[in-house]
């Protein structure tokens, strides 16, 4: 039985402790100091400048222990995570130094508890390499995440304490310890030989029900078959199957669920064939998520920290974001190396919405070079790690971080780092693909602006020219709408959004580019100055929007030669004044939200359209195609339409004929003479039994040109629309 | 004490065993078969057809033991290697069976030989996975090397039997039974910190003289520090420096070398640089030799079985090519994975000769897939290749195979077989660069011909236009001289080339191309139809002397972005008709010897020429550069000449200024208007202090011009050179 413990915390500053304040547990012990010292929500303005003092601490945290032990019961103390560098002190006498913060830690203090009951953990300052710039740069010699020292939509606020469940446990012989499944599934997927390891001095009784609740297994043998097994598939491919199981002692009970799938990587597309030219060098690395035999078009979003507080996380801070993504058809998400490895119940969650899970580990953007020290806690926490997170049937990938192998980051195939993650991985999760970072050969990061800088075109030209294996991160910013921007700034900073405010705290400046997230210069760009903050509030989230469509659209096209699309990113871990996630913290959605979650339908119209924004009369180039990844054959009449000025003209019909299950079709290449317009504006619409898209474009006068009266005699324009054979 | 074992062989065909016949141990039971039943020399004609017939049968190797031992002494079986699948009987007792002949197995048979001293070996027929085609493909499920189930190069001739060292010892307590020994070099890589393991009961003493004699240390302290190291370097950049170990007990002593160096892969020039714009990939990964903190460039060759029979193999076999090797100014060779891992002195030799060793596992060309028996055999002899080879200083680089992520193979990162490797390597030999196959991102193979049929270019062309790392697979083909095709054709086979003879047996055709090795086609191309075949055999060798030295000197011109080159191949395991070799059987330089020679001296003029074959009066440009290899800086004044019909000229001289150690200088762009010959050849020669180049090319009248008169006067030509300033 486990008591709740009672916490109090406090800081120690210059060898000297301060005053005790209530401390949760889970929870970080800078929010609950901040709670005891009044700070206001670390959302607003600069108030998360105010942790910046706290930053070289180091904390105590101090309970009178409760338990209930009787006779020949050990008593343990068991923790989850402690975040980062820690001690473990019972009455005075230290009786661990720990550091890592995914690594679980069980003490047997049955012995020491006779002296008394006093349980202190002392948490010693952030890791901080020595002569490192104060930004990432100084996490790159420990496994502590390296976005709280600062990132482009992420302050630089460092968080540590008891972040994970943490308790005191009393334990007799039937007490079960531990408890891990495996599977070895037959060739053909109907079979699973399962193996459970257990912990436990006594004998113990497994049994294992499907999701209708019938019994399929009880027995004491911890290896069994079960036959006619139910897969479990990914969001959009069937029903993510899982059976409920319960290992049970006389005195002790636990329980779980276990999902079968077998899962790989498979080579693209046509990847074989190149290179075809001496000198010959490699083929590009497979990305495509293959399960239970079927290749599968991964579409979904980049998870980062859901708080900055990620003590405070729990279940319900999981619960609506996760359902928002498998609500937007998406069916993978990839968990940044730069964020930490969540808790269970997001695992738990994924596995239940078919959410796939791509997990790194806590390597990004840094070199982590493999001094004894770094490999030794870097082994340690990856173990932790991946015998946690392979217990879930969700997790499809490892990875050693994010984008390691450029100029950024400068590790190589031959950093100690990762190869070490890669025999781990094989050692404890043989089955399992592994990846070193991402990007990798093929695959494809950036942009991150619907006017790419490097390449000097939008996103529509870009995705357009590309031929990658697999888009991980691309994304597009927009400004907070002016709710959210009340929340975290006063009026007075509403209206003046400049360098050096709290706009730049936010983000809004000096993130990414100087020019910040805020991209007033792109819409300049695109639109011409726009009159107020609420103009270029919308035509942000125009941007966003029709950006984003274009490029997961783009990618989908591309299936089978690309097979991944993950937009960078999906949440935010506060309110920030512009970024690129699709969710407003903590969790509504944003207009790109539902953008998004219309471009991965699972069958719908798409059209490729080669530009953004047009001039008047000029000629643009659509293709009709009809996108289809779920596991049915379609077939469809997808009809286009041009819409300016309110009126809505037919231009086109395709039958698409029938179209195999995750399969798509390229219909025809249609020549449309753009008309004149009132509004800067046109609507192309494809539509058939299978659904509807709508794109709206830029049409605007040309830059040279004479202003162009308002109102056109329509019957002037030049015959607008022609449909090429093809 | 060994004795030497008296061994008879016989072989096992359809459950009956032959008669028995001598064998020689090491060597392979085929060979001594075929020796016992008269048949020719396997390079003569299609003699090698004559094994297949043998291919599946089983063999016994017998021998009445012979040994020594006194009271209390164990008797141990002891083989280095056995080749592939067998059984070892004792008495008629089956004491072990086996599968692997890279492993080494020790067996204690004291008690056993209590029974008697009938010692038999039962050789199983050779792997072929089930199913598979007659060809490389057979290998894909074994560890036995995959070249003798056929090459191109490489006759399908399987040899099997006791291939390594094989013996019985006798063994007491103050037998060392195993003796390694590793090292940690200090940051500034002055001090090393030696560690010896040694495997013996009794006390030992360990004592270490360096190169002149003069001992370092003497102790029983198994680690221990030499201050003041001298480093170990490769051939062109210092001494390859090796330290003289004994481990002596009472009764038994053990000695070697030992060599200290690090060595690590760098990035290649501005691959930092690259990708640079959206979306990235990553940037190539890193092929640069650095040696004890100097970054090297690469030069060297292939290197493959230099027998078919590589159970005869011994160091005679290796000795007079590796030293040919050092003489040609290579400083690496590259152990391919189609091939063995070379016997002990090979590796002796290379750390003796300054030559570093690339060693790639026993898979080439082929999906090695993981099944479970695979998977637990590479294991055991990826352990067993590690544990030996990395007691050698000249050992730099493990490789997984031979192009593995190419179409014809189909492996990936993800393969289970690549991934093991990599977790092998990381444990057993941590500090050693590993790479899961070649080529890598970056890197190239091929081409194998003059002129490319790929891309149309010929080997001039197709470098200039290049820009890999690294080029670890390029070579062109000669035709053997007929002092050569005499020992393999009769009379009257050499004067009949054709498909279907004993030319294609010997490569000539239909191998890797219809066209074969012969490449008349490529001759026919460039020169136009020959007269003779000794027409061919000569334009054979212009072609792969001028083309080697072209490419060679290409990829040096390519430094640092690139920073190896390694043709294919250095030698050949048998008498080929034609061929990319640098080496006729067993170890005669052939004339590319000579050229690749001259284009891997350390400290050299070279011409970056455009192609090899002009056209009268045409303009060529070339340019002069210094490439310096070498550890000196260097300055010098390079002369450029033309030389035609026998005249030679002037045309320009480049001061090179100050050149860094291991750095090259571009010089001038000549443009060259080329003079009318009565010869079809025109010779470039560019000279200075540090020495002299030659390029000898082709010039001839345009193809669709009138014949030219031979003899022109000389007065008319053109103003023929001119330089321009830079």
């Amino acid at each position: 039985m486990n008591f709740e413990q009672k916490w109090l915390g406090c800081c120690v500053s210059d060898g000297k402790s301060g005053e005790f304040f209530n401390a949760t547990v889970p929870g970080n012990i800078q929010a609950d100091y901040a709670a005891a010292n009044g700070f206001p929500d670390v959302n607003f303005s600069d108030t998360c400048k105010k942790f910046k003092s706290l930053e070289n601490c180091g904390w105590i945290y101090k309970s009178e222990l409760e338990y209930d032990a009787e006779e020949g019961d050990r008593v343990f103390f068991v923790t989850k995570g402690i975040d980062y560098e820690y001690d473990v002190i019972l009455n005075s006498k230290k009786i661990l130094h720990h550091t890592g913060m995914f690594s679980e830690v069980e003490i047997d203090i049955t012995d020491e508890l006779k002296n008394g009951k006093l349980l202190e953990i002392y948490i010693y300052p952030h890791p901080k390499r020595e002569g490192a710039d104060e930004c990432r740069d100084q996490a790159d010699q420990s496994c502590k995440p390296a976005v709280g020292y600062g990132w482009d939509w992420h302050p630089r606020l460092l968080v540590s304490g008891i972040w994970n469940e943490t308790y005191i446990e009393t334990r007799n012989s039937g007490t079960i310890t531990d408890c891990r499944h495996s599977y070895e599934l037959s060739q053909d997927l109907s079979t699973a030989e399962v193996c459970f390891d257990i912990k436990c001095e006594e004998d113990t009784k497994i049994e294992l029900w499907d999701m209708s609740g019938k019994l399929i297994y009880s027995g004491k043998e911890r290896r069994f078959t079960v036959e006619n097994v139910n897969l479990w598939w990914c969001n959009g491919q069937g029903t993510p199957y899982l059976y409920k199981w319960q290992v049970s002692s006389a005195s002790d009970t636990k329980c779980g669920k276990i999902g079968f799938r077998k899962i790989s990587l498979e080579m693209n597309g046509d990847s074989w064939k190149y290179p075809d030219k001496f000198p010959k060098s490699r083929s590009n690395p497979p990305i495509t998520v293959c399960l239970n035999g079927r290749n599968i078009f991964a579409k979904g979003s980049n998870w980062i920290n859901p708080e900055i507080f990620i003590g405070t996380i729990t279940r319900k801070t999981y619960e609506n974001q996760l359902r928002l993504a498998k609500d937007a058809n998406m069916n993978i998400l990839r968990c940044w190396g730069g964020a930490i490895v969540n808790k269970e119940p997001f695992f738990e969650l994924c596995d239940e919405l078919g959410l796939m899970v791509w997990q790194e580990f806590p390597l990004a953007c840094n070199n982590y070079r493999g001094t004894k020290e770094y490999l030794r806690v870097l082994k340690q926490e990856a173990i932790a790690i991946i015998k946690r997170v392979n217990q879930h049937v969700c997790h499809i990938l490892w990875c050693g971080g994010n984008e390691l192998f450029n100029c950024w980051s400068m590790m190589t195939d031959q950093s100690p780092a990762l190869r070490l993650l890669n025999k781990l991985c094989y050692e404890y999760d043989e089955n399992k693909p592994f990846i070193m970072t991402a990007p990798l050969m093929g695959m494809g990061h950036g942009p991150y602006s619907f006017s790419d800088f490097s390449t000097g075109k939008n996103v529509f030209e870009l995705f357009r020219d590309c031929s990658n294996t697999a888009y991980t991160e691309f994304g597009i910013s927009s400004i907070k709408e002016r709710k959210y921007l009340e929340k975290i700034f006063s009026e007075e900073e509403i209206n003046n959004p400049a360098p050096g405010t709290a706009w730049e705290t936010h983000h809004a400046f000096n993130a990414f580019r100087v020019n910040g997230w805020l991209c007033a210069d792109v819409i300049d760009e695109i639109f011409g100055k726009q009159d107020s903050l609420d103009d270029y509030i919308e035509k942000s989230h125009w941007l966003q929007c029709e950006g984003l469509k274009a490029s997961f659209e783009e990618a989908r096209r591309q299936k089978p030669n690309c097979s991944m699309a993950i937009n960078w990113c999906y949440n935010e871990p506060w309110i920030t004044a512009a970024g690129l996630a699709l969710l407003n913290y903590p969790d509504s959605p944003k207009k790109a939200y539902y953008a998004v979650k219309d471009a991965l339908r699972p069958v719908m119209p798409s059209l490729r359209i080669e530009n953004f924004n047009y001039t008047f009369n000029e000629v643009a180039y659509v293709e009709m195609w009809l996108l289809n990844d779920s596991t049915d054959e379609v077939s469809d009449t997808l009809s286009l339409y041009v819409e300016a000025d309110g009126e809505k003209r037919h231009i086109a019909d395709w039958n698409t004929g029938v179209v195999c299950a995750n399969t798509n079709a390229q219909g025809h290449k249609l020549r449309i003479s753009l008309p004149y317009t009132r509004e800067q504006k046109i609507i192309l619409t494809v539509e058939g039994k299978c659904g509807k898209s709508e794109y709206v474009l830029l049409l605007k006068e040309p830059k040279d040109s004479k202003p162009l009266p308002h109102a056109l005699n329509k019957k002037k324009k030049k015959k607008g629309l022609e449909k090429i054979d093809l």
